[in-house]
């Protein structure tokens, strides 16, 4: 084998072990038995540990040095692979079997924390964390910002100064979109009543094939915090039911088809190399956003919603349409982000960004944290936090070291306010589409724009690319500044 | 960290990544999606290659050099360990390499061809492995027979000549017992009706508790061929449901579930050791079968099985107790291994030893085989075999080159034997137990004598010292004359 031959071999099988690591952690969270966790933890220990040194393997440097890439895939393959290697190097490995081992008993104690609205038997686990990842922020970082080199791991190439940019300018406008429609007349009720579990669930698989699932590539099971995990032919989705609530199982299960949705349709001449899969969490975010909000909570998909479900559940009270879709769109300033509605739940992010960025530039201190959080939540949401499990407690993402992570989330809506605004002028029959549950060409349109690029492209050449436009805040500030004035002024 | 304790935690992560691909396996057959097939057998080779790499380390050599083991335990985990490393540096790796790699391909043209009753499309790649198979036995036998080089892998220490002396022993009382129940008057009938699937698999999982099978460790889930996989704190049993057959479904839950029992309860202390988990097939396949036969299938068990089964099925047609103790009891010479009774079974076992034998040692080749099993079926079942589905095609074991696996079955029946003759002088109260459907004092016998050992004895010296006797063939012979002479002509 020529040294490219090796080398892409070499990441093959790690991809491979890394497929096996991923799906051994999806039956964790669906199908382990409850006394397995203590085999379970150390199962994934032993694998990512052999990963880990694949991926620090000195010959992956001997074989980058020799590999003479040919086609645009082989070199942007090369680039990736050297991009993992240099990141895997940059980090001593003392620091990172630390971090891997502090983090994952941080996470278990955040949990019991959570559960006891106690945030000080977390602080110390939190503190050896953040030192950590302020140590290994400063290995990483290539602008001198410690943040960066964080930001780096889940969107490559984003840095702190342009999400602040980006930020500063979204947070003027969703504040005063807010104010406004706290001054609406319109007020806007919660469905009532209990329904039945199994048939949200059936109604969500239907819904899946509806957004073009794939379920002989994947299948949807039940977790307490729904994910999507796998690749290529093997693309597992999880949802969640709450008796009172139908709207959770659905959205829960639209959102992660949409993650689904753009690693199903990757191409699939580059399953098992670094191209096969989703480029960045903001794409990410952006396929699960879009499939969720611009299309699912859009006027024209819930008349179609509205009909199913009054056809599903014979205690369906919701009047009409109209009440409907304000229903599944209803703004309003709660606690916890992953219930938020579209535009709080930037406000949620933002605010987990300033107190990031003040942490890790030690600008405070873990011990500052609860104040902080509660300062600023009151200054955004205008609330008093009651409860640290409805503040700085909420979120699993600190306790994991995963500071740099949540501002993918709103990257992700704005990745999505891009693409929609170009496929609704390439798309001139998209309501009409929608309102008969017809997802096919907004799907096959993202497919070709999107999914089967897998991660040929960095996530900004990509959104140009599918939208002959430079990434812009625009058109998601737009999107819902029309939506909600319409909705709540209409 | 001392010799030993690295040589431990080696081992250690090694049966960890076990663990896993053991899982993997399982997912394969209960949740993979259809499409996902390719992927999984490429992840499997790249956790394979990884744990058989991990086997011949060099530095297990050192390791086991060095080791000071001061305990029985710790003896008895470096006997263990040595075993294993000699035996996966005695194949050549490139030997190794190709029988997984055709194997593997061997079996998937198996399946095929066993479903097109067409054996001419599988002999070539049976071929294959046969050739191989005889070089790989070559490597590893000590004794010069090719055949004890094999049979070693799934019962230490056994031999072709142990075999067919035990064979020799039970074949013409077999037989003998046949020929005399083919004169009984009795007839049995078989069950009639259509039962649903749901109840059976909820009345097996009543049934899995009953024998103390833990569901905190472990869970049930239906596949095409049932199987138990796992140890320690995460056991999964599988099981089947037929239509027709309500049996099928309670009797593999049983089966699989007294694997299940004997990995659930191993002393703890072993877990993520060597001695961990099973020591033999032979001793394995006795746990299964003395749930299923001894017990499952006893006078005294079915009397509550047949109450339980009134209860739940409303269609459910037979009579009384002794018509159903008749029913799950019936002897018939059919084709199929997996179909028979407690007395065709072992003639099954005998039949393929015999074919094995004479295929390893080239006293016949594959282009003989049909003839060859025809011949000996009519000889041992008094029945043509019409279609090679139901005759040579019917096992999955020789196309992945599982040849000397088939007489570990019979081993465990005897075993099985040896063992249910010292618990019923050791529980008086058994038959009543059962009759009650409590299986508690069983279970517990079985644990203490058996399950908690792991693999820390032999399994001869396990069998002796849980009976307190030399094994022996008599037991089991004894306890099919007894039952079946009652059964029939009583």
């Amino acid at each position: 084998m020529s040294a490219i031959e090796e080398l892409f071999d070499f990441n093959k099988k790690t991809l491979l072990l890394q497929s096996v690591a991923g799906r051994t952690a999806w039956d964790q969270e669906t199908m382990m038995p409850k006394e397995g966790a203590a085999l379970r933890s150390q199962e994934m220990g032993a694998l990512e540990e052999i990963i880990h040194i694949r991926k620090q393997d000195k010959r992956i440097a001997d074989w980058l040095d020799k590999a003479k890439p040919e086609t645009e895939e082989d070199k942007r393959k090369i680039e990736l692979i050297k991009r993992g290697f240099e990141r895997a190097n940059l980090v001593p490995v003392k620091l990172a079997t630390e971090l891997a081992e502090t983090s994952s008993k941080s996470q278990i104690v955040w949990q019991e924390a959570r559960k006891n609205n106690n945030f000080s038997d977390f602080s110390p686990y939190l503190e050896k964390v953040v030192n950590l990842k302020r140590e290994e922020a400063a290995h990483l970082t290539k602008t001198g910002e410690l943040y960066d080199g964080l930001i780096n791991d889940y969107e490559h190439g984003m840095t702190k100064n342009e999400i602040s940019e980006i930020f500063n300018i979204m947070k003027p406008r969703l504040l005063n979109l807010k104010k406004k429609i706290s001054e609406s007349e319109i007020h806007i009720s919660k469905i009532k009543g209990d329904f039945d579990a199994s048939k949200q669930l059936a109604l969500s698989k239907e819904i899946a094939s509806v957004f073009r699932y794939d379920f002989d590539r994947g299948r949807i099971d039940t977790v307490t915090h729904p994910f999507c995990s796998g690749n290529g032919n093997d693309v597992r989705v999880t949802t969640r039911t709450d008796l009172k609530d139908p709207f959770n199982c659905i959205y829960s299960t639209i959102h992660e088809v949409g993650h689904a949705s753009y690693e199903q349709n990757v191409n699939s001449n580059y399953n098992l190399t670094p191209l096969g899969s989703g480029v960045s969490l903001g794409i990410h975010e952006s396929q699960s956003r879009i499939f969720e909000n611009q299309l699912g909570r859009s006027r024209a998909f819930t008349k179609w919603l509205f009909k199913r479900m009054k056809e599903t559940f014979s205690n369906f009270d919701i009047k009409n349409e109209e009440e409907f879709y304000r229903i599944v769109n209803k703004v309003s300033p709660g606690f916890i982000r992953t219930e938020a509605d579209e535009i709080h739940y930037n406000l949620h992010i933002m605010l987990r960004f300033e107190l990031e960025i003040a942490i890790i530039s030690k600008e405070i201190e873990v011990e500052d944290l609860v104040d902080a959080w509660n300062t600023k939540f009151k200054s955004f949401f205008n609330k008093e936090v009651k409860n640290v499990s409805d503040g700085a407690l909420q979120d699993v993402h600190w306790s994991i070291g995963a500071f740099g992570y949540f501002p993918t989330y709103t990257l992700g809506n704005l990745n999505a306010g891009c693409l929609f605004q170009t496929m609704k002028s390439d798309l001139p029959n998209l309501e009409n589409n929608l309102e008969n549950g017809e997802i096919g060409p907004a799907k096959d349109w993202l497919t070709k724009k999107i999914h089967q690029h897998g991660s040929m492209y960095e996530p900004k050449n990509l959104i140009k690319k599918a939208t002959g436009r430079e990434f812009s805040v625009e058109p998601f500030i737009s999107y819902l500044e029309e939506k909600f004035t319409d909705l709540y002024f209409n």
